[in-house]
């Protein structure tokens, strides 16, 4: 493999010094970027993007020719998973995903299989491999997986959901079914990440988007637990060098100590948490990913710069810090205020680690 | 005024000793209860209930026929202040609440009113006086309001809002406009509680509904600030007795500590935090309210039982727990599942204090 060129992303995981901090941004690779759009209106639709192998890599390297982003992530949807295992995907136009045979009754639990990504879903890893050849070593490729209790809502609800009712229902009412479930989906996401891993993955992510949903209690039980499963499981070292795993619970900030018990490298922030205030509650445990409010992209550009050090500051200049969104871009923005953001992060943490401003 | 017969809730909230823990739901007076269903209809829409002080009395004490609860809320909505404003509060079927004439622009702002309750919102003032009566002393009676933040949100939004993508411009972009609005919704919120707090309501809530979907830093600002203002300014004291004041952020678990340095006397908590770890961070400072996940009322009574037991246990034995779901009871709940709610919350409460099981 050819030697990485900017290994920031790494280092910071890892918790070593870097220079500047680096950057990368959920959904870095979509809606809001025309060139996106234009490729998705050629291809037909999402899913013909995430399965076409050379499209992914097209997608996913589209945000890095226009900003300097220190990180790819491979363009792929969490949902690929339960779609290899038989529930159909589709998106429905304005609705969000949608799956044709959701998860309904026992039954359907026990049937269920376990990923074999390399027979199931090949593309993936070959759009893994194509990345990594067209990156060409110059920074590295995050691949990722929802959790299983993020996976488990969309499988039983049938897509997205406000209140999941049909997942907390089972969840109180038959716990024992639900645990079925996740340890399904935990078996399959330890396949997924791993065969990325070995088809070129550098660092993952686990995107809990609604783990927030639940109380803590069960939190810990119905999804924390797995994804530590998961972390136990996962390949921690690839080309002679540490993997680094990133765990992000959207609407996880009570629990930020619990998380850190799990054995990621990292844990994301949405921008609910100031990110000093969690930095000072996990310490020097692992490192943090985060946490700008995504709406401040909307605002003028020395408005972004104003906020980008304001979390700079918070975290201070200890190493561990990777900066992101607290949660995935929004398709109204205008593509130029990502590269003002990628520049303020670089350049007002160079400042700030020379002690000058 | 008729003397109080079930004082439970003020003394809970004041982290006075209680014989029981007591308990009242979040939107008890609601969709869940046909009697409820039957009237709405009958009346022909939403806001025909709120402005009809008969009819607001009946709501309100519909629930209390049926469940031992410990306290009535006012049936109302928090919008009456917006609307009372003059900006056109309607409901669509099935989109939630609408403004015809949505904050647009700094110079709506700058003429929009402040409120006078007496004038501008006399039935909710009526409503109060008649549900006093009514309940004749056997629970006291919750008066409550939108935060200026939650209120601001649905303003500028035009109604309810996933990403506040208008509201959340103004703030980064032109954040004296968006003050100026919270200053004058701030104003109107002191006078219509303290109006509320004079025609009877012997405890108030402030709803919070969307202040989790703020940054640390702009929670403090934009809704925080402005709570603790109102608070400064309510009267505390009324019929010789404390009225404390209730603060519910949803989402805002994060930030507890500094909810408590606001001035109020409780904090709703939404079922996301552990309420054991909540008494942990808050110390003896103020009282807690809540914390059942919602969804817990869609399982089997033992369930339901089981699930209040670890509640309450986890707040533990010292004075000031008032019981609570996490966030309004939803319109699908079986009626009489919050009476074994209830029940449970006494009768394992009663136990526990006698140190039993």
């Amino acid at each position: 493999m050819t030697e990485l060129q900017n290994d920031r992303l790494l280092r910071a995981l890892c918790r070593e010094p870097v220079d500047v901090t680096p950057v990368w941004v959920m959904r870095q690779a979509g809606r809001y970027l025309p060139e996106y759009r234009a490729l998705r209106a050629a291809a037909g639709d999402f899913m013909s993007l995430c399965r076409n192998p050379e499209l992914a890599c097209e997608v996913t390297l589209q945000p890095l020719r226009r900003f300097d982003l220190d990180a790819a992530i491979l363009f792929s949807d969490i949902l690929t998973i339960p779609d290899a295992l038989g529930l159909g995907l589709y998106f429905e136009e304005g609705e969000g995903p949608r799956f044709r045979q959701p998860i309904e009754g026992v039954g359907a639990i026990e049937r269920l299989g376990v990923l074999n990504t390399a027979r199931d879903l090949p593309y993936v890893l070959d759009a893994v491999r194509l990345i990594r050849r067209e990156l060409n070593g110059r920074v590295p490729l995050i691949g990722f997986s929802g959790s299983p209790w993020t996976l488990a809502t969309y499988m039983i609800e049938g897509g997205s959901s406000r209140d999941f009712v049909r997942t907390k229902s089972l969840l109180y009412a038959q716990p024992d079914a639900l645990h079925l479930l996740l340890d399904k989906l935990a078996a399959s996401v330890v396949d997924y990440l791993n065969a990325q891993i070995a088809a070129g993955a550098q660092a993952v992510q686990i995107f809990d988007t609604w783990g927030g949903a639940l109380s803590a209690a069960a939190y810990r039980e119905f999804s924390l637990a797995y994804m530590a499963r998961i972390l136990r499981k996962l390949t921690r070292v690839a080309e002679g060098r540490r993997v680094p795993a990133i765990l992000f619970t959207k609407g996880g900030s009570p629990w930020l100590e619990q998380m850190v018990d799990s054995g990621c490298d990292a844990l994301g922030l949405d921008w609910c948490v100031d990110i000093g205030e969690a930095r000072r509650r996990v310490g020097d445990r692992v490192a943090l990913q985060g946490n700008l409010d995504p709406a401040v992209l909307r605002a003028p550009e020395q408005v972004v710069r104003r906020e980008v050090e304001a979390v700079l500051r918070a975290f201070g200049a200890q190493p561990g810090h990777v900066f992101n969104l607290g949660h995935g871009i929004s398709p109204d923005i205008e593509p130029s205020r990502v590269g003002s953001l990628v520049d303020a992060v670089h350049s007002i943490s160079a400042n700030l680690r020379q002690g000058l401003r």
